[in-house]
């Protein structure tokens, strides 16, 4: 049986929850032929919740590289301490494992290269959606592919959010709910305006095609500026919402993106609801894989850093895990993407509005795939709907600009379609 | 970049495919830091669809063994031979790759013994479900968890048999179909009677709780029985139909068990179609994962042959690959389940039949959930449609039996009823 020893940086939930899951599967653990000895804890101060017995803690965290140990796990959070941290165990020759995806998305490269001038492995699978095993499927299993294309909900705290709005819930009570149940933080803006999830596209971009970390600036758009009633308006077209990250292949640049999207409810993504993650690769060899879990949580990011402990006993140093960062493909600039639209226009109901608007459209050249006028609204307020063609993102800002300009129109809600 | 040397044995679809994915994806394998080296073939003759340029083809596989190689890739197919090639293999300090299922399941303890006192390793990813990661995922990623329960349609045949009927298709049509398509084998006998489901799910057994292989005897049926006509009832009853593969960890056993079942229309494996393999995993630190792919054909084995090689060359040796067999629990005797049951009943319209059925059931203490008599069928002909409590499997033949000598009685099909 391999021992390998283990110091804990970070004493909160996730830490605990690691700790908790060493002991308590350790018979699991160790049918994996190796044995996981927390050496020692840094911790600034001790956590009621969690009683860690023998093991020592230091109060300055950054004392633990320098103990015998093998592999520093990082769960102090935050971005600069932490990639401080993880330099100073790189440099001391110790493996990383690290659920904190924004150092690894902030200083992904030279974390990696300073790993690889030392001989030593950074490992973050539980960075995107916890314990689901996304990121060592993208990096081992799937390497053989050609990965073209990624889509994926990989936020638990928006999908939460937008199932609850699909099932006829306004936004602002369902991320109550979602903070109450403790998936959304008392600050959601990390969560809801697309953040979390763009760091973690990014990470896996860099995992399928050796982009940059950080990456070059790509589109990053969250979920709060969609009403429950584009759901109905969505369903009678076939539609659903999700919040969607992305990236794709192409054959002289590469897609990253972040953003609310109309997908097909009878895709797979389409129903995947609640807080689960879940993800659509297309490759070429295996065609279509789709695998879903509990993106967050004590226990799911303690499996995610366990795993990444066991990968570090079984594999083998020697090897380079990072994609060389040879595909020297740029981002595609969001303003040549094209899309087809979902357009939610709240008109007073005049003669001619709909005149006014189509003409409009026909003028910039875009044309419409569906168009419906629903019931009356209150006050004389009417919604039409429209699908439009596919059209250049660099028509949007005028031609939303030109409908709301138009006399009768009141409101301009816009979401792009996706096709899965 | 280090350079692992295979040699390839048989030359057939999967072997050729393995070629060709090595040959056109190099630029995705190397980018994990690995160069495959094909270095020699061992095929009886060659194949006229694939010309494999300057490697050199052994006429005696048994040669492959011998040559200056890392990595004996075997695929003959079939048992003995199978065997005794790769013992041979580990014996001359090679590793071995596989995508035989049956060789694994009849001999892979013998295997994992010798490869494991000749210090190689015996992979097999491609084994189940060719190369959607489950082997892995299972073995690895999800080593930190308790794996509660597996379940999945792990053969695609008659996935996609069972997903033609559920629109209408009638058994021997769809059987033409899939054969037509290349689905099914000419002898289908092997997809229909569950056979390969069965060996997939006893290599998932023997790697999440370190069952025997050969397992000892479980239930195997498959799906020869089923009626079109059941998708319909079981629709009105809120299920479909699967072809289900379980194995379970209970507390004084362990299940392994394949046949049909009744299962929820809402739940994630009801929704997987055609000839797509799908599982879903429940684990006590992640919860529940599902994974979905393709589960056959050339390209997407190719893949997991190929992620194998890549493991080998990444992958520290020392470290025994199989769990340990230190788990004793025997198999659970099918006789001890208990199921709910769907019954089809057809009985001639005759007063007092369904009288004598229910209290036929009464008399034997099993209850019945819900009971549907549908409109007549031909002559005077009228399913009865039963959805019971939950019985021991000890009962259900003599329950059949009893039904079937009721006077008016015609016809008699069972299902069991799955919880997802």
């Amino acid at each position: 049986m391999k021992v390998l020893r283990v110091g804990i940086c970070g004493w909160g939930n996730v830490a605990t929850g690691m700790f908790k899951a060493i002991v308590d599967n350790k018979f699991f653990i160790e049918q994996s032929g190796v044995s996981i000895d927390i050496a020692c804890i840094g911790a600034r101060r001790d956590n009621p919740k969690c009683n860690p017995g023998e093991i020592k803690i230091y109060r300055d965290i950054f004392d633990i590289p320098n103990q015998d140990i093998d592999v520093v796990v990082e769960l102090i959070g935050g971005v600069e301490t932490a990639r401080e941290l993880i330099l100073k165990s790189i440099k001391a020759g110790k493996h990383v494992v690290t659920a904190n995806k924004a150092v690894i998305f902030h200083h992904g490269d030279e974390i990696f290269n300073a790993a690889n001038d030392h001989g030593v492995k950074v490992l973050f699978e539980a960075a995107v959606c916890a314990g689901t095993p996304i990121v060592k499927m993208l990096k081992e299993e799937l390497a053989p592919n050609r990965i073209k294309k990624i889509s994926g909900m990989l936020n638990g705290t928006s999908n939460f959010i937008l199932s609850n709005m699909e099932e006829g819930n306004e936004f602002d009570d369902t991320l109550k709910l979602a903070q109450d149940e403790g998936y959304a933080e008392p600050d959601p803006a990390f969560d809801i305006d697309g953040l979390d999830a763009a760091h973690k596209i990014g990470l896996l971009a860099s995992i399928a095609y050796g982009t940059t970390l950080p990456p070059e600036e790509f589109y990053i758009e969250g979920i709060t500026k969609i009403d429950k009633k584009d759901f109905l308006y969505a369903d009678m077209l076939g539609y659903t919402i999700k919040h969607l990250a992305v990236s794709k292949l192409n054959k002289a640049n590469i897609e990253i993106r972040v953003h609310p999207v109309l997908i097909s409810k009878t895709s797979y993504l389409a129903n995947l609801k609640g807080v689960r993650n879940g993800i659509e690769i297309d490759t070429d060899l295996i065609g279509t894989i789709h695998i879903a879990g509990s993106g967050a949580g004590q226990e799911s990011t303690a499996s995610g850093l366990i795993s990444d402990v066991i990968h570090l006993a079984n594999s083998n140093i020697e090897i380079i895990d990072t994609k060389k960062k040879n595909n020297s493909l740029p981002i595609k600039d969001f303003s040549s993407f094209s899309f087809q639209y979902y357009f939610y226009i709240e008109v007073q109901d005049t003669p001619g509005v709909m005149a006014s608007i189509t003409s409009l459209l026909a003028h910039q050249n875009i044309g419409i795939e569906s168009i419906v006028q629903k019931d009356n609204l209150e006050e004389n307020l009417v919604p039409i709907i429209l699908v439009t063609n596919s059209f250049k993102e660099t028509k949007v800002k005028d031609i939303k600009e030109s409908i709301l300009n138009l006399e009768s129109v009141n409101k301009l809600r816009t979401i792009r379609i996706e096709e899965i």
